[in-house]
């Protein structure tokens, strides 16, 4: 396995009989996965996802890939491959085709719908290609066959990308539900016959390489949602995620079953849930589906409602029926089933939402409580059986934290696979396959581009810091009138604090320090207000530390009087 | 079961034949225990824990229970019982403490010597009275009996109190682990005693009422520690809380088995350990534990370190080796075993921890891999077993966030407690036990007491929101210098902007609302510098929700020229 720490240095040229792999997202992380292929100067991406911020990334709607390895080379990209259409595979396309509008995008029907739908809001009309497994198509130098996996979103795709300089299976995300709703299961008898052909780079999802054993079918939640639909006194509130079609579909065929009608909430919910149905992924049963105010209409056992917020968006409906803030008053008798995983970082959210409705009285079911959640993502032992039937000649994991590409990895190595020839590397490390092996050869920039209230990468690394800085210390701005003569002060400075989680009066102690500083300016003959501005924060901040151990942000104004 | 929402109401006198229990903390949240117990005028009090802040409590160090409750009634507390010595049931004491330095605290061997080593660093000499199961202390008219629970530190203590109004049971934090390293179990014994005597109140720790079945034993444990000893290449790191005696020992009794010394690393860890090993809780084979420096000359398979930052802390040694900030340089043949559960809401502080020590190359076991980590405690389980036991005549669940609380009351009920009977309350409801049955009778101040930069109470509600504000919007500082004759700019006004994410000249553009906003007042015949001051700031508030949909906190400067 290679260095996990390289510098960033520029990679050589890419030889004539070699292919070049960058993922620009989804390494050491959870999202934003995007990997670009290069060969014979012709660049493919494989997804373009974003990542959603930690408590840590204050402010941040999104979190993007960065493109700038695409700058000057965007006329090169013969296409974009979306594997699923899920957000962290597809939410950077608009981005993506903001900077060049015509990239041929790639993918299923279900897939495409989903970009169409989104770029639409975007006011953006891609150049689309749909294709469905066991479809061949050339996109430059790069021959693509696409392949069934079966995923927590229907109409996944793997993709086999073969080249003159050998080949790579990419698995997108995917499980092996071998009983899945819609009988799509992953093609395993596909993945043999590539291991026959040879498999030179196998690129594949390690988001549950640490999960021991099997990922439970989607079909085996059945029990605990029959459950709930044959006990609940009052109304059933389901909140899921509004891509999870089959198991939206599975609420739907137990409401069917229990005489309920069934009403969507949430803007993502209903055009998601609108567009499977259109194209026939979800099967809604005559009748069942109603306006959300016709079922004020029903007595409350004949009313199921499906919606979003099920990892505490504060926004959504579930997160707002928590706090008394929507139109759906949840209490005594109300079942609210949260069918869906719980994402890491989410706990908390999720968390006081469950306090928040069992208060109001309401019963709660959830992944803590029964069994209504399984994973989208292949465990450990069907990892295992990957290896095992396509005998990769080098291996990548992609799609995870490090802990997750390092669990895959031992994986790989355990099915006999040569150590030298699994890569666990970082977002923006250059691995090229020349002669049917693969070497890390540089680093290229590959930081996050954050997205916040509207504005792409206008927030830095420095302000995300400020931004923590203001949250945990405050900010006090000093504004000080200052002789243009003397350089001296005129009168007191007034001290403005917010969030200092003290009197802003403690600083009238600094006074001296702000005089003992401007003195020393004077001395050095120094008037410009900038400059006094910066040795002002200064003298404020070491006397803010020196005297109360705090640091909180100084904003100094200086105005010549 | 009660309303959840009461309004705050002051209660009615007590019937002097009542018995009256105020939770000041612990009550809808994990941490921060506290109960108030009256009788005839005077008080008892159970545990003062602190809690932990939230990701929306930024700059927090911990809460305090509110102590305004007791305000003109110190004198009339006869004494703060501690159940055990977690820093969630004695952290608050020196707070108390500094309220009236001569309460008497009580407790076990253990739980005194922990509080006294931290009240000593509060320069606070505690007034002490150690007790031990079976003993009973007679507390103004708080008749108390302690007896033996078994929980994650040890020397645990439930409490039966008895007055004149009835008998509370109190269970303080417990398990029932029918094999304890130190054979001291619950004493299931006692409880059926004071079942047949009859127990009026029982106040049950709720943590793990949502979680079926029963709690494993600590010694189940030991497979796992003793994998990790005998496959462990190089050195063996292992991260626990600094409290968790018997966990320590097991590794302590693992590295001795294997040959390996041991070394504490961390301030709590080594003052723990040695406290713990001086009054014989933990059993220390001679010459297994070395200094730090002296593993430097030892092979690293004879190594062990034991630390702390077992819950993702910054600046615990453990964080610090995941970043190379710390002497002890983590890396490939070094094994790291967290062995302590993962507190909710620290999962992406610990998963950082995590990939960070992988990516440096070692291996990480942790409770996601292997079986590290028992809870400390009671499952639905036992708690069924408790109220069969002692059939209560009335039941409060402690210790917990709501749906803990509710899901304990949902168990006292399936064994035929009166649902009427249950209360579930939140801190400072006011329940009262008369004539054998309780009742809520109103709500008293229970809020949230923030530390932060060791300032007590400073930081309000307000100045959180404040802070979360600046952390997610930042915060530009408006200087406007004002003719003080027309009320006019006398020049456009300086923006300076922190943590915003955007240019500062943005706001150049909010300039003629600004004029718009003065002219106005002008009008009006206003010219008072603050209220010219708020004016801006509601102007540029509105301008840059109205144009740019963001935010961000506003302080306005009005300099009159």
């Amino acid at each position: 396995m290679s260095n996990p720490h390289p510098e960033l240095k520029a990679p050589p040229k890419l030889p004539r009989d070699g292919l070049r792999v960058v993922a620009l997202g989804g390494l050491g992380e959870v999202g934003r996965n995007m990997a670009v292929l290069e060969h014979r100067g012709k660049l493919l991406v494989i997804d373009c996802g974003v990542l959603f911020p930690e408590e840590h990334q204050p402010g941040v709607d999104v979190i993007l890939p960065d493109f700038s390895y695409l700058k000057d080379r965007w006329q090169d990209v013969v296409g974009v491959v979306l594997t699923h259409g899920h957000e962290d595979h597809i939410g950077g396309v608009p981005y993506l085709l903001k900077e060049r509008g015509d990239i041929p995008v790639i993918g299923s029907r279900l897939t495409l719908a989903l970009i169409t739908a989104k770029l639409k809001e975007h006011r953006i009309k891609p150049r689309t290609n749909q294709v469905a497994e066991g479809d061949r198509l050339s996109l430059g130098p790069f021959d693509c066959e696409f392949v069934a996996v079966n995923h927590s979103i229907p109409d996944g795709l793997a993709v086999m990308v073969r080249t003159a300089a050998g080949s790579v299976l990419h698995t997108g995300d995917f499980k092996m539900d071998q009983f899945p709703l819609d009988d799509r299961i992953t093609d395993l008898r596909a993945f043999a016959r590539f291991g026959e052909e040879g498999v030179d780079l196998f690129m594949v999802d390690s988001t549950n390489a640490e999960v021991p054993g099997f990922t439970m079918a989607e079909k085996d939640l059945a029990p605990a949602i029959e459950t709930v639909f044959r006990t609940a006194p009052g109304r059933i509130v389901v909140s899921s995620f509004a891509s999870h079609v089959h198991r939206i579909q599975q609420v739907l065929d137990a409401a069917a079953a229990h005489k309920r009608k069934v009403a969507f909430v949430g803007r993502s919910m209903v055009r998601n849930m609108k567009i499977a149905q259109d194209l026939g992924y979800l099967k809604v049963p005559r009748g069942l589906i109603v306006d959300a105010k016709a079922l004020d209409d029903l007595p409350p056992n004949r009313v199921t409602l499906v919606c979003t917020g099920s990892q505490g968006e504060p926004m959504a409906a579930l997160s707002r029926m928590a706090n008394r803030d929507h139109q759906i008053h949840v209490g005594e008798g109300d079942t609210v089933l949260l069918a869906s995983s719980l994402i890491p970082g989410n706990e908390n959210a999720v968390s006081r939402i469950i306090n928040g409705l069992t208060r109001w009285g309401a019963k709660v079911v959830h992944q803590g409580n029964a069994k209504v959640h399984v994973s989208g993502h292949a465990s450990a032992g069907e990892l295992v059986y990957c290896y095992n039937i396509i005998q990769p000649r080098n291996v990548m994991p992609v799609h995870g934290e490090w802990r997750h590409l390092r669990a895959n990895a031992d994986l790989a190595i355990r099915t006999g696979i040569d150590p030298s020839r699994v890569v666990v590397v970082d977002d923006g490390v250059v691995v090229d396959l020349v002669k049917g092996k693969v070497a890390v050869t540089g680093k290229v920039r590959a930081g996050y581009v954050y997205v916040s209230g509207g504005a792409v990468g206008d927030v830095t690394e420095d302000e995300l810091r400020d931004r923590l800085t203001l949250s945990q210390q405050g900010t006090v701005t000093v504004v000080a009138l200052v002789d243009a003569e003397t350089g001296r002060l005129t009168e007191p400075p007034d001290f403005l604090a917010r969030g200092l989680g003290t009197d802003e009066k403690m600083f009238e102690a600094a006074i001296p320090d702000i005089e003992k500083a401007l003195a020393e300016a004077a001395g050095q003959g120094i008037g410009d207000p900038h400059e006094l501005e910066q040795r002002i924060a200064r003298a404020v901040s070491r006397w803010a530390m020196r005297r109360h151990r705090r640091n909180p942000l100084v904003v100094p104004v200086v105005i010549e009087a």
